[in-house]
This record gives structure tokens, C-alpha cells and sequence, in this order.
């Protein structure tokens, strides 16, 4: 069986611009995920914002089948023709997890035309995660809930299309919930946002969110790749209504 | 009770264009359904895409509660300042009603993050619409089906989000099916995609097309406007886990 | 307009044996909702277990628009012949309001075929509601969350179809959540779901929790009572492939 | 890998009773459903309503995976305790493939809740079946579309819950159009109906039906059996409101 080609994108900027993120993720959090969830059936590449076309030039992006995105305080930064790129290719099949602060991200803006509007704190409380969809394959593995020591608060009403299949509902000490793992599928693509992961945390290292990421990154391999287009189609049956010339049915209408 | 105030904008280039067009729908098809769906509690404006800012300047699209939308052959000459506006106002709470091949315009395209595509077939054939959702608001006054003589076929795969509610499936003579009538929620909005309509039949002045207009406006009218935000939001719960100097728990974490 | 024909009905034992339930229900909880309910635009009437045919003889269920339920201890003492009866009252049109552990009831399983299964705790906790749907006629006069403090805690997961919509979050200071207010449409009727309301907290007198209540009674009134059945309908269209007899075209299948 | 334990049932009467059908399915149309989706994966057992418990003791039951369903003209001698079972084995895990008239079926009705009405027509038209879920389980293989020569009709409105996935739409000659393949999740169980299978027609032998219900047998293969309860939760959490004697916080109700 083919490799499942995962391009895991970070943002990477507070890793390199604040000391205590750095401690915690020195090589990024990109590579955090990627060495967590490092598997045989997974041929994972990094990309990030300050490389060239953001990491993501058509060599990259049309080879790419599932990509992990990680964005907080740049995502204008991103240019619009890379996120429309990454927009069609989700739409044609390619897998996205979006991951934390990536509700805000260009490319999870246009691929579900909401807000993703939310509210948050940072105050290092604890969040459970508890696990509504048992039987769904991101959450093979995962036990009723698991527990995040300290996680930033992201809190409901959030803005997002009905048609996401709740995977997680979140707890947070301070008093909110939230809608945590949410899966959608576009065109012929799927995404999966997940919330936990704010850079001051070491939550990539959690064997609980490494397993969440891994198995939806096999969830949402591409079933195929196929453009979308509106082509004609030749009528399937004879049509006694349309007009004489054959021209539309223009003439059937105007006399 | 306060009236609706509904925008009706047309893309007005077809029945300048093309005589046969302009014989069906002399002042424009936004006229014709203005006309069809006038009511005391409606107060009804027209908006065509030549006009200033596509004649949807923000003293017009600002006091617009629900929008009628039709387009085909110039949806790119829309500017995407205005369509995202245009958008930012569905999400705070503006109705959207996206008539036949609005389908492929850019509002409808924001909103819903899919690329719309479908099939489709000019042959003037005859279409029955079957309601599905008897109890919805938009079907009340229509029967279990109704019929136009002569449409333009659009048929499945429809590439639209899971959670449309499907008001209305379709039956082509030439052997196509297609959801031609389906109801979304965005933001604090509400979007309705209606199929009839190709501008060289008259379908604009069968009464259960406007039926179903004027039932999806009402429909579609704002519960309020509200703008969306993410503000952070203080806990409302003592947080015990949170780092001793309360700034965001980052040391905490990293001791 | 003709007034919503509320039926209230209770299980009523908890108020005749628990005398702490009777101190806070003296005449029952269905009674104490009926009294915070009451509006010029609904005719209620109350209805309790222990009186003949469960309380819900034909002249009272063929005269409901909308059927309150608040059961506990003894969903299998009400009729299968009475819950029948209901059952199919609300496919044809009647709306149910479920309350609170009416989630084992009979009407309950029947109509949404899922085992209703939670966690639950009896400890008095607080419970904070998070309005999630925030343009949904059950919400319209409730803010972002409002707060219970003496619950029962019920958990996740919660064993419902997935088409309800979700209108309620619930945090738990135990550390749990609960889709605690969800929206279902079956048949022609509409089904809400509304987890407060354990008989020993005094939660039915709290001015949010029956807003909620008298909200949900009048977003699921009756669009019309319709009967179900299965006819059989002739061709609209000539049928070309059909057998010569005319009786099923078993004969052009079997030569 | 554990082969998948399929039961395929069938009421068996029609072929006994009617020679023309007896012509088409000497063997019942379960033996052609069993030996049209033969595979190596795939463990086939066959049972009939006039067996004893209808062909489905506990020790069938219990030991199978994914129940195909077909019953037309005798659902009512399906023992209430038989369907009670089977339901419950599906919310604790199984699949249920319903096929055709089985829409009316006790089991199919138990599980979804809904009335499953329609509208028929026995003229032996054409049908054809639009897949517009392109990247599901159940449509691999499939293409656009595929058409059966001679079907019975089942027309909209079908009444069904709105969790079901479309998978298939169906046009039919005589002018109508129908959700004939749809996907529900129910407990841990996962649910596919099919309309295709008229008794009259051979349709139980064509590639593409078979198709349908092989990948479906393998879609809803169980991800697991287990029980649904309702127990008591600790608390995970400090509850502070609680009562002083910490017996579910009446007293701290009510003095």
C-alpha cells in the first residue's frame, strides 16, 4: 500500500521569537507532531510560513494528502493565492487537520465560509476532552476522555457549519465548553479541526493528542483525486417538450 | 412589525443582450420577481451589477435584511470587496436567497466554501420540483410537486456542505435528479438555494416559483444582527491549575 | 390565532412519596410548569400517570398540540397501547417537549429508536447551560449561558440520532458535559429534548429554564396534523419499458 | 483478519407462493443476495421467517455481524421479541442492511422511529440510481450512475429522520424521484437502506446492486459489540456546591 504523503505547516514564528516557546518546542511544533506521530505507513514533510510561496509550492501541495496546519498570529501572512491553492486541492480530495489557532486560518475560512468566531483565555487551565463518537475512526484508541493539564481556553458559541460530525466536547475548568474535534468533509475532501495545542504547552508531546492527530490523518486520506468541474450532459432520455430547433428550448418558450 | 427590507439584485446582462431574453423579461428578471412577490411586508429594492459598487454600496447592502441573488454569465466581474461584504453581512445576521446558476457566484461560493459544481443541459426540458420538507416554512402554500414546463437542467453531483436541509428534489425528463431547493445556516444568517430560473424561460412568473421565493425570504428574514467577534472571556470558575503569577499559566509549564 | 393545546404531562409519585420533593412541588412539578408557562396564547391542561389510560385517553391526545413529558421511575408502568398512540400523534404533526429524564421514557425510545444512555450523579452540582444556537426560537430570550445551581449531572456520551440540533451545552462542576437541549423533526412533528429538572431541586420555579420550556412549546406547535400513509401513485409520465399487461411488467421481465 | 459474520434474512414467501417469482428466484432472493456477494472476507449465513424465533435465535444473532434485511407482505410475523433483539444488537454494534419493502419492516421502523411511508407504483419502469456520494464507503466501484431496467417505484416523500446520509437518488420513468440509499449511525450500530429488490425483477442479480450491498455489508461491519448503560459517574472534579452530607445535595436545597 502507498505511503499516506503528509506535509505538516507551521506557522513557526513564536518557537523562534519567545524564549519559553522555544524551550518547549525547539525544533517547532511541526516536528514535535511529525516525530510523534512518525509511522511506517506515513511519509511526513515540514513546511513553513517564511519559506519560499510559504512552504507550499505546487511541487509540494499537488504531492501532498493530507496536510497538518498550524497558524496563530500570521495567518494574514499566508498569501491568498497559496491558501486558494490549498482550498481546490482540499476540494478535490486532500485531507486537512487544522489544528488550535488554525480557526482563524485563510484556508479554514475559505473551505467552511464561517467565522470560526470563539471565545478564549489563556490561563493554563485543565480541559477534558471527552470522546462522543466512540465509534469513529479518530477516536479508535482514545478512552471515554483524556485530560489536558494546562490548555488555552476555547470556549463556545463557536462558529462553524452544522454539518460537522462532533467528535470531542471539551471541559474546561474555568467554566466553558467547547466543541474540540469537529470533522467535515468538502467536495471530495475531509478536515478535522482540533483545538488543543497552544504553543506555551507541551500538548504535542501528549500520547492522547499525537493518537487524535495520527488516526485523523488516516481518516482524512484522500479516497481519489478528482477535478471538479460543471460539464454538459447529454440528455439520458428522449425530451418531448423541448423546442423544434433543438437549440435550448428557447423557441418552445417564445413561439 | 417592521418590514423586510429585501434587495433583489441581477446580474441584468442577458435581457440587454439578447432580444429573445429581453421579449420574457422586458425590465429584467429582478423586476418580474419583485413584481411576483410583492406584499405589505416587504419593502423591496432592486440592485443590478452595472451600478456603482455593483449597486451594492454599504447604504444599501447595510440596510438590506434579506438578499436576492442572480447571476451567470458575470459572476467574476462582481468585486470581491462587495462579495465580502457581502458575506461578513450574511454571518451577522442578513438573509440569502442564491437563485439558479448563482450557484457559481462568489457569495454563494464564500459562504459555503464548495465549488458548486454540477451538471447541467440547455433543452428546454420539463422539470418537476417534489417537496420533501412539507412542514418547512418555505413549502407552505405548495403541493407535494409542481412542474415547469421548460427549465435548464441542473443535475447531481450537486457539490454543496451535508447540512443544507433538502426542501426540494427534481425530476428532468432528459433523466437527471438534482437538490433544487436546499436551506443553510451560517454565522447568525440563513442562505436558500433555489434551481428554476434560466433566463430564457419565464419561470420567474409561475406562481409557485414565487410562492417559494416570497415563503424563503420570510424564511431567511434576521433574527437580529449581531457582529461576530472573539473575545476573550475571564473564567467563570476559580481556575486551581493555572500558574502562580496568572499570566497565561506559562510557567507552569515550564517551571 | 387559535391557542396551543398544551398537555403537561407527569409521572407524579417523587411529590407523593419524597416528602423534600412534595416540600418543593406541592402539586407536582407539571403543575409548577404549567404555572410558569401560562400565556395568553396557550390552553394547558394537566395530565398524570395514575389516572385512567396513563392520563392520555383520545379526547385528550387527539386534542394535543404539544405534549410535555417529565418521567422517572416509571417509564414501563405507562402503556405501550398509550405510547403508541403518542408515537403516532407525533408523526402527524404533535410536538413533544421531553424533559429531563424522559430520556428512558417509552415516547422517547420509540420515537428516536436510540437507547437514550448517559452518565449521570446525583450531587447537587452546579450546572452552567451554554446556548449554543443562538438564533433558534427556543434560545430567543436567553443570553450566551445561563446557570442552574443544584443539578443532577447527566454526561456524555449520550446515545441520540445525530440529526438533533444541538441548542444546549452543559458544563458540569464535576467535570463533566451534556448536549442538554436538542432539536428533532420525525414524521411531521418536532421533538425537543431538555435535560434540567431532577424533582429534587426547585429548577422547574427558575425564570431561564422556563423560558426555554414555553420557547420550545411554540417552536414545535403543529404546522399541521397529517395523516401517514403509503398510496400508490400513478405514472405522470408515459412509461416506455413497462410490460404489456399493464400489471407490473412482471411479464416483460420474465418473457 | 476475522471474516465479517453476515446473516442475510428473507421472509421467504413470495418465492414459495408465486411462480413467477420462484421463475426469477428459485432459491429466494437471500440465496442470490448470498451467492452474488460471496467473498473471502465475508462469512454468509442464510435464515428465513418460518424457521424457528424467524431464523434468528440468539445463537444466530449473537454470533452475527451485519443482518441484511428483506420483508414485504408479512413484517407483522417478525415476533416483537425477535425485533426487540435485533434492535438492540444493532445499537450495541451490529449493521443493518435494509433492503427495499423492508422500509416498513418492525426492525427498520424500531430503529429509526419514523414511519418509513412513501409512495409506490408497480409499472415496471426504469430506474435510475444517481450516486452522490462519490467518496463513501458504499459507492467504490460505482460510477456516476447506474439504471435498472424494471423496478417498482417508491416515490418521495420518504419518511425518514434527516441523519441519514444520501448516498443514491433515484430518478424514475414515470416522473418520480426518491432518496433510495441512505446511511444512518444508531447506538454503535451503522444502518444502510436500499431500495432496490422488487420481488418481480431479477434486480438481486445485477453487478451494481450487488456492489451496493457487498460494500455496505463491509461498511457496517462492527467496530466493536458493547453494551449501552447508564451508570453512575464519580465526580471528577470538586464539587463545591454540593450538599453538606454529600447525599446528592437535597438538603443543601432544601434547608
Amino acid at each position: 500500500m502507498d505511503k499516506i504523503r503528509v506535509t505538516i505547516w507551521n506557522e513557526f514564528r513564536h518557537e523562534k521569537e519567545d524564549p519559553q516557546v522555544a524551550a518547549i518546542y525547539p525544533e517547532g511544533l511541526h516536528k514535535a507532531i511529525a516525530d510523534g506521530i512518525a509511522a511506517d505507513d506515513l511519509e511526513i514533510r515540514l513546511a513553513t510560513l517564511d519559506e519560499p510561496e510559504n512552504g507550499l509550492p505546487d511541487s509540494v501541495l499537488n504531492t501532498t494528502d493530507v496536510l497538518v496546519w498550524w497558524g496563530h498570529c500570521a495567518h494574514r501572512e499566508v498569501s491568498e493565492v497559496v491558501a486558494r491553492k490549498a482550498h481546490r486541492r482540499i476540494l478535490e480530495g486532500m485531507g486537512l487537520i487544522a489544528l488550535h489557532s488554525s480557526h482563524f486560518s485563510r484556508i479554514f475560512g475559505m473551505a467552511l465560509g464561517c467565522s470560526g468566531t470563539l471565545h478564549w483565555r489563556e490561563a493554563g487551565e485543565k480541559e477534558r476532552l471527552w470522546n462522543i463518537a466512540p465509534t469513529h475512526p479518530i477516536t479508535q484508541g482514545i478512552g471515554e476522555y483524556f485530560e489536558l493539564e494546562h490548555e488555552e481556553m476555547y470556549g463556545e458559541r463557536f462558529d462553524i457549519p452544522d454539518d460537522g460530525r462532533t467528535i470531542f466536547l471539551s471541559w474546561f475548568e474555568g467554566g466553558d465548553v467547547f466543541r474540540s474535534g469537529v470533522a467535515f468533509e468538502r467536495g471530495y475532501g475531509r478536515i478535522f479541526y482540533f483545538q488543543p495545542g497552544h504553543e506555551a504547552y507541551p500538548n504535542y508531546y501528549d500520547r492522547n493528542v499525537l493518537r487524535v492527530i495520527g488516526n485523523a490523518v488516516r481518516w482524512a486520506k484522500p479516497v481519489f483525486f478528482r477535478e471538479l468541474d460543471a460539464p454538459c450532459r447529454p440528455a439520458l432520455e428522449p425530451i418531448r417538450s423541448r423546442g423544434k430547433n433543438g437549440d435550448g428550448g428557447r423557441e418552445s418558450v417564445l413561439g
